[in-house]
């Protein structure tokens, strides 16, 4: 049924090489990352709604490019994606020499580990491959075992999500709506989601008869991708600007506001979207419950608290123009910080597949951490 | 120096019959409502910052139409605009018939009363101009005394905001930048501005060095106008998306938080543009000052609290679509109110031209409406 190959003259120079299925007259039912045959699929999230188009990846840079220039966005999936970018790497440097490819790797495992600086998901799928490759003895080809790994973490990524979305929707028990930002569904994840993979169970259970989503700028991924994701599965919903999320607490009944995250330190502090801890502020000030739904990957031990995250600062050309369109004067100077930290205080529930931890504190989060 | 009366194609089609102005290639400093010989003449602002293009109004229709889809806008200059609307409608009333103007009249002034409902400077300022009506005796041309009446509107709306101006930057007595949300600079009122008038004198004054503007979804009012004005003045200044605003908070030094309102109830309850509550919840989390700056004209006595503020909710596609582009699929229900309601316990400081009220109650705000 796919299109393989055609090339899109919309898409920007640094993916022009690459085989692209536009299958936006298909719409198959797709996850946002995929393993097809011997190559990479990713869903071109850049273009939703308006096009499904799909970028076939054949080795490390064109995966680095497409998480860097977000075609791949949303941590879990940066992960996965990664983890196949391993695949993709090892497979070419083997081919390229027997003996000397595991050097060689070290350069694609730079280039990976470059493209996004935030969502710890990203080196912590890096290293699971790495391990990998510890026990690949002398010269043999590593792509199967590889291979093996990345397709393993894909699918505990969706096994995850799914036990999160059982173990989150529990805590709806009261009258109202869920509020969401940015996009952690299906798209964001291996599949079925964090945050909204909460919000499809809690659905799904009758807990829950009405989603909020943040069109969440710049880059528009609740109008855009969380969107998509809630029509096509027929969850009721209702989009709104972030500026109106304070308003919509002071007038609506909010049961919980639901967030991803990217990355978490051991103290419970959490790097998520930008917006997320403005949300958090205003949740506790409307005593609406702020709920924080990642896996146990996202989790970084190694960083005792948030403010030690490192913040991605993206271009201003992200805040300043929209599709081509500029929406400030020339010569405007915009702050475009991709991601927030909320601190632990903030947040009522952390949800991981590993369990529930109410109000998250550095024992608490250890405790979660520690049941492997 | 005006190229009267070429049409734009661009425009609404409401607008088709007005004549109008393109002053893109001159960009003369000019005011965002003025009267000009014989009609009134308005900068649309739905074209900025790309364009500079006026329109220029003849009758109350036309007032009406520019008032309800946010060629001007800002309340006070919503109600400067109104005043001159009765002046075009009286006059035209009167050449009809000398006899019955006055009952044909009411047309008009129920057209006018219903382009917006929120602005309570709307309301005031046709309030101000019936006044006039009631000293006019018999058959009398009403235009003269009414366009004097508008002009005085007018022309203390400038300088109550430079008052308000000084009164404002006077409590800048910190280090710190200043944060605004919306435009609420010459743009918004008869001229300089409220928020940005304080802003302005501030700067002057040498006591903010550097102000951040949130671009305001969805009209992106900061991005295009706030920028616009800024970028004009030389004040050096960068924009942030509204969902960035608690996270500036929580790493760079903010001295106070300044909004302009659209009404401002009798208790000290504020609306203002759509993210104003939010920013004022994070402001208080984070003990930056919170400063409402509009005239009297603003401050609602009849209406005991904000809650009875009539707030309008405006058309989704203004959320769910950007200079023609969709922003979200096809069938996504969006809510755009165009206001909330920031409660005065949020608030520090209410500037008018009549002076500071400091954590405003219903006593404080009667006590300052008194001063006259």
């Amino acid at each position: 049924m796919y299109n393989l190959c055609r090339k899109q003259t919309t898409l920007r120079n640094s993916f022009e090489d690459i085989c692209i299925v536009d299958t936006t007259e298909d719409r198959p039912s797709s996850l946002a990352v995929m393993w097809v045959n011997d190559h990479l699929r990713v869903l071109d999230q850049r273009l939703l709604p308006g096009r499904e188009v799909y970028l076939d990846l054949n080795d490390a840079s064109q995966v680095a490019e497409a998480i860097r220039a977000m075609a791949v966005r949303g941590a879990p999936a940066i992960g996965v994606t990664a983890a196949y970018g391993v695949v993709l790497a090892a497979r070419h440097r083997f081919r390229v020499s027997h003996f000397t490819w595991r050097t060689a790797l070290e350069e694609d495992f730079t280039l990976l580990a470059a493209a996004r600086p935030t969502a710890v998901n990203l080196f912590w799928a890096l290293q699971k491959l790495r391990d990998v490759l510890e026990i690949v003895t002398g010269d043999d080809d590593p792509t199967a075992a590889l291979l093996a790994t990345a397709q393993r973490i894909h699918a505990e990524d969706i096994a995850a999500n799914r036990r999160m979305g059982e173990l989150g929707a529990a805590l709806f028990t009261a009258e109202g709506a869920a509020l969401t930002h940015c996009n952690t569904g299906s798209l964001a994840t291996g599949g079925y989601g964090t945050a909204l993979g909460v919000i499809r169970s809690a659905y799904a259970a009758g807990r829950i008869h009405h989603v909020y989503a943040t069109e969440t700028r710049p880059w528009m991924q609740g109008a855009r991708l969380t969107a998509w994701e809630l029509g096509k599965d027929g969850i009721p919903f209702t989009l709104l600007t972030d500026g109106a999320a304070g308003y919509l607490m002071a007038t609506e009944r909010i049961q919980w506001v639901v967030v991803g995250a990217d990355r978490i330190a051991a103290n419970g502090d959490v790097a998520n979207k930008i917006g997320t801890y403005q949300l958090a502020v205003t949740a506790r000030h409307h005593r609406v419950g702020f709920m924080v739904v990642a896996p146990s990957s996202t989790v970084d031990l190694s960083l005792p608290e948030g403010k030690l995250i490192p913040i991605e600062t993206r271009a201003p050309a992200e805040v300043l123009t929209l599709a081509g369109i500029s929406l400030a004067p020339p010569g405007t100077r915009a702050w475009n910080p991709a991601f927030d930290v909320t601190p632990a205080a903030l947040v009522d529930a952390l949800v991981t597949e590993r369990g529930v931890v109410h109000c998250p504190t550095r024992e608490s989060v250890g405790d979660m951490m520690s049941r492997g």
